[in-house]
């Protein structure tokens, strides 16, 4: 297959001048700011994808399933960071990639997770690095700055079975901020909630070589990293519509889109009907609330550019009903049976995972590599 | 792995027991009113499901990709009707699947589509035996009743390249409804909708071998299927917590969910978090729109009870957070880290999706079998 015009539908494409550039200007705000980046790789899944995000950069990955360290150390990448909190049933899997020579690092938020992480570590013969969980935002998981139990959780993990390796925290709720200064502000707000746990566990005599944040947002708006050691970010490498709706980057900058063919019409309703639908978009509606509700996704012609106000406004498994953004009619014969469309998604994450390949292009419709993914655990 | 507890989470489990329940349920109700089953296998894509919901029927099933169609003939399936408008880069593909043996049906709803199929069969030295769709309830492709457009192309398909088979419609407006009258209106609708389409062609001097209709309410709920030849449904098989919404099941019906592990809390929100997110439970919302919002699905206990109130409340990829429905206070001392839960999805078409394999039990955690899944394209 040569061009996207020879593929069956739906099917991912990835452009390969955008992904170079978006890689490009995290890069280099992050080195001016001069911190490291450790790629999440959460979102591409793709070896192809982390080895660009990975170039001058220290080398090390964040991954959130154990499938994405298995098969990312399988291709030679030995420093992970499983960011998502561990459980019992993962410990032993931890502990194999290890043996055949994978730097992998766990996280937790608390004195159990810690006890049971050492206990485990102890019984298996090795021990587990481990950062603990900030909460800067209220999000998610993670110790509150402030909490006396970080020092706790922190003895425990220097005791044997375990190693204290420092601290990390993400700001999602970065995503939720409508305007680009409280994202400065988010981000501002990350970094003090690490520099002061550093400083907490430093003061108990405990080390803390590591002090990591990020999500794409904050790493993108963050003007002082002073503190911090390293930034994971993953989104930043695709971007989507969500992303643009926080002035994050420009639609122009979503490097992934969903190729699919124009199935029917209901010109009554001024319905164009595309073989694409939520298992090919994912159901993520991420735009939903944001200030531009973009549906299931910006429709756009084959070589990827705009279509004037036409969104995939709703979806079922197979198909996707493309209508004028806030209604509005629509010639349908300029869309006959047959024709190309390009979807860009919602959330990059969600949709890259519903697909097993990249069909990479750069700037047209010729195919100039297939770039495998995978998914699951 | 033997039982539940030594899986690594999240991981996909189906109760043998229901699925049989339910499979039965669905085959009897059929019987009676005299018309066979073409199980939809678009929910399940699984060999093994489909053999337990194929005994007794005539042996054709419905896909809703050509990744489908190719698995299931490989193993030994050859009346297959992909039932989702055909598009011009997939008709290579079915005159391949042809050549090798299998019995292919198309459907499309328009002259444009019709002449495309006939003029590729020509070319390709073959016909393709069409379906046309017809729209029953307004929420999608489909022919209204009545138009006479449903003649030209009945016309189309009868000349050389093509063979038209017969007619089909999907009722998929009866998720929307909100009582059982309303999915019964919604069944003798979807019925009646077919029988006046067929009965315009066969005036036409046109063949109508097939009436095809379906939607898991509306098979649940039809009272009488006369002059319709089949029947397609597939989220029956394993239900979920959007069909319970619409009384088609009941909550103990369901038989797919997603077992997580509790990672951590915050008390003071009382939130229980676990490493289900939305990767694992899908984006979909289904049941937000209806009389109870289950939010990302039912907590239930390791062995499939539901507890007390409990919801995955919100989502992160790798997160899940559970709260209480609707709010209030939970012992989070109940659930430490570590705990084994169930999560009941909204939608089995889409959490399924997730996944690349069924841990099979059968009333308990022992596990029974593994069934291989599959996705994409």
């Amino acid at each position: 297959m040569h061009d996207l015009t020879q593929l069956e539908t739906p099917a991912l494409v990835l452009e390969r001048g955008k992904l170079e550039r978006n890689i490009a200007r995290m890069r280099d705000h992050l080195a001016k700011l001069k911190v490291g980046l450790r790629p999440h790789v959460k979102t591409a899944k793709s070896f192809d994808v982390a080895r660009l995000a990975l170039a001058g950069q220290p080398g090390g990955i964040t991954v959130s399933t154990m499938k994405e360290a298995e098969q990312f150390f399988a291709r030679g990448i030995t420093n992970l960071l499983y960011a998502v909190g561990i459980t019992p049933n993962k410990l032993d899997h931890v502990a194999a990639l290890q043996k055949k020579g994978a730097d992998i690092t766990v996280i937790l938020d608390n004195v159990e997770s810690a006890r049971m992480v050492a206990a485990r570590g102890v019984a298996l013969g090795t021990r587990f690095p481990a950062l603990i969980e900030i909460d800067s935002d209220g999000h998610r998981s993670g110790v509150k700055p402030g909490d006396a139990v970080l020092v706790d959780i922190g003895r425990i993990l220097e005791s044997d079975g375990a190693q204290l390796r420092g601290i990390l925290t993400h700001a999602g709720d970065s995503y939720n901020c409508d305007t680009v200064e409280k994202i400065r502000a988010m981000a501002a707000r990350e970094r003090e909630a690490v520099v002061q746990c550093a400083a907490q566990l430093r003061a108990a005599g405990l080390p803390c070589p590591i002090v990591s944040v990020g999500s794409t947002p904050t790493a993108t708006y963050s003007e002082d990293l002073t503190g911090v050691t390293e930034v994971r970010a993953g989104v930043y490498m695709f971007f989507d519509l969500v992303m643009a709706g926080l002035n994050v980057c420009a639609i122009d900058d979503v490097a992934v889109s969903v190729l699919a063919t124009v199935i029917g019409h209901q010109p009554d309703k001024n319905w164009i009907i595309t073989d694409a639908g939520w298992m090919a978009m994912s159901r993520d509606r991420g735009t939903s609330s944001q200030r531009v509700d973009q549906g299931y996704g910006v429709v756009c012609d084959v070589a990827g550019r705009p279509l004037d106000d036409l969104i995939v406004a709703s979806t079922n498994q197979e198909h996707g009903i493309i209508g004028r953004r806030g209604g509005g009619s629509i010639d349908v014969t300029q869309y006959p049976v047959g024709t190309l469309l390009r979807v860009l998604p919602n959330h990059a994450c969600a949709t890259a995972a519903q697909h097993d390949r990249y069909y990479v292009v750069d700037g047209g419709t010729a195919i100039t590599a297939v770039w495998p993914r995978f998914s699951g655990w």
